[in-house]
């Protein structure tokens, strides 16, 4: 199909002018949002790619990537961007960045804006996305490359075993004695890094002979609030939980302060454990056991995938970084007793 | 002087062709690194703007915004950041962060970048930048609006007062009856918000009727090791400080942990103080007393400022928003004798 029989049928699909479609797409500030909206809906549902047709997207030489990631609060992203961005910068390419509130529409517009504007690839975080998303990348030939969780697509990823890690840890309060179990995870939906650590800790369960039916799993944003609000939760339950897996760290601190304004000691009435080893973990008493992630060497090594990409060479597919559990107190036996 | 012109007198001053000038800043990717900067330099010094020329940037709409932030890293100015965000989305407008990682030169770059990628408008932090940067924008009549700190250039900022409110600290400081203090300042050259704190802490200890050059200043990045060692440095003079007053809260989280690890009670033994009040500072032990600042209306208010900019209306020039100390504990009377 022609670029220009493509143009006509968004419009004839969108009942409006060809005009009117290139309005949208080149200056959307020009025209109706009503209008806008049905122009994109064709778009979509034509499969139509602005702007991309005549030459492939690779071949734009803008010295620019962009990069959408869930969140910029409570540096969980921060020190692999900083890494990837550090490692795009000595090739001389600039970083832009756009923050989705781990909203999969945002993202998939986010997505697009950031091609739109001259990336030319991209950084995802994860695999969990719309459809249209990946069809975008498709249609406009843009490399990108997912991070912060394996993948099997074609596209290359720098991750890391999110189960894997977190059955790791499961098995390690298991070997304590723990059997009343309980986690608090961030929401699933549309999360595949959340969604694939609490299937560790049941995976861990099963293996340990429990039944993963009786895992409480309370998913809240990754606010430390929200966790407070979580353990407040799990602790007033029939059987209360001797240990607390956290989806991440930022649950895991806000879980240890609402321990301690419940008056419960830090490990000896209720482990905690985290998973990211963001800076905080160290900081806060007692110190967070947790899953060490090397954010550093995933975004340095994302960059090079992405560099790669970009240079038209085929990169390793898939790029495993190892990350470990590091103790620091928040985690101990069960209360004898308990 | 027409464009045409000043296309050929950057390429005469860089040496090469005009063509060659295009291509460098149409397709950066396919020309050496050495002849992009010679074209770069002579853009610079005659203060030519690439595809403005015509055409006043402003009436290009992308409904694209861009955002040059220090660092994505410590959550620092994730919140504020994330409320502009919110406030640009509900106006249909996309945000594109760059990190400029505290480096002058490169945001500069990065401003650059935006806006030829797109971007209508630009969020900047606090005053201090290069005046190239400051050149560009004009030269692009781009609308730009300043937040973080108050200014009296000509662009509206929306901030607050970091002189005063690093004052009012410090004088709550003395008033608790501290003679020996000491700071644990961000790097000031090129941060004037940096700058702002040191100052406002001098001028409380003048108002007190104390030397001001008794004041140690510790400059160090905004990273936890970092205020660790300096206070380390601080408690290992001669007169060690019985109150250790922090540019952020990460300093200031950073010191607490060290305090610690030294065998010293928080506040019995030495004071420490934050800035910012972001989330951390209320879940370290103790929680650290810092100044609260309402990240969330300030960039909620620089939002609707740069979007009336762009709109081409007149928003308020200054918008002061007040911060307040928030009391946690880190901060009691010296003990008696010390």
């Amino acid at each position: 199909m022609s670029l220009r029989s493509k143009l006509e049928d968004v419009a004839k699909m969108a009942g409006v002018s060809t005009a009117t479609v290139s309005r949208c797409l080149n200056e959307p500030g020009k025209v109706t949002n009503k209008t806008r909206e049905r122009v994109m809906n064709a778009v979509d549902a034509l499969g139509y790619t602005p702007h991309f047709g005549a030459k492939a997207l690779a071949s734009r030489k803008t010295r620019t990537v962009g990069a959408v990631i869930p969140t910029m609060d409570n540096a969980i992203f921060a020190r692999g961007l900083q890494a990837f961005q550090e490692a795009l910068a000595a090739a001389g390419v600039t970083l832009l960045v756009s923050s989705s509130g781990y909203d999969a529409e945002q993202e998939a517009d986010q997505i697009r804006v950031l091609v739109m504007r001259g990336a030319e690839g991209v950084l995802l975080i994860g695999t969990a996305r719309l459809a249209k998303a990946y069809e975008f990348l498709a249609r406009s030939k843009t490399p990108y490359v997912i991070a912060w969780a394996l993948s099997d697509r074609e596209s290359p990823c720098v991750g890391f075993d999110n189960m894997g890690a977190a059955k790791a840890m499961a098995e390690r309060v298991l070997a304590l004695g723990h059997r009343d179990i309980a986690m608090i995870s961030g929401i699933t939906a549309m999360n595949d890094r959340a969604a694939s650590r609490v299937e560790g800790v049941r995976a861990a369960l099963v293996q340990g002979g429990l039944d993963p039916d009786r895992l409480s799993v309370e998913e809240v944003h990754y606010a430390f609030d929200a966790a407070g609000k979580a353990f407040e939760r799990l602790m007033v339950r029939e059987v209360p939980p001797t240990a607390i897996i956290c989806g991440n760290d930022v649950l895991g601190v806000g879980a240890i302060s609402a321990a301690k304004r419940r008056g419960l000691r830090v490990p000896e009435d209720i482990s905690i454990t985290g998973f990211d080893d963001i800076d905080i973990a160290a900081h806060v008493e007692p110190g967070l056991t947790t899953v060490h992630v090397p954010h550093e060497r995933m975004g340095a090594g994302a960059a090079a995938a992405l560099l790669a990409l970009i240079e038209g060479e085929t990169p390793q597919a898939t790029v495993c970084i190892e990350t470990r559990i590091v103790e620091r107190g928040s985690l101990g036996p069960p209360r004898v007793g308990a």
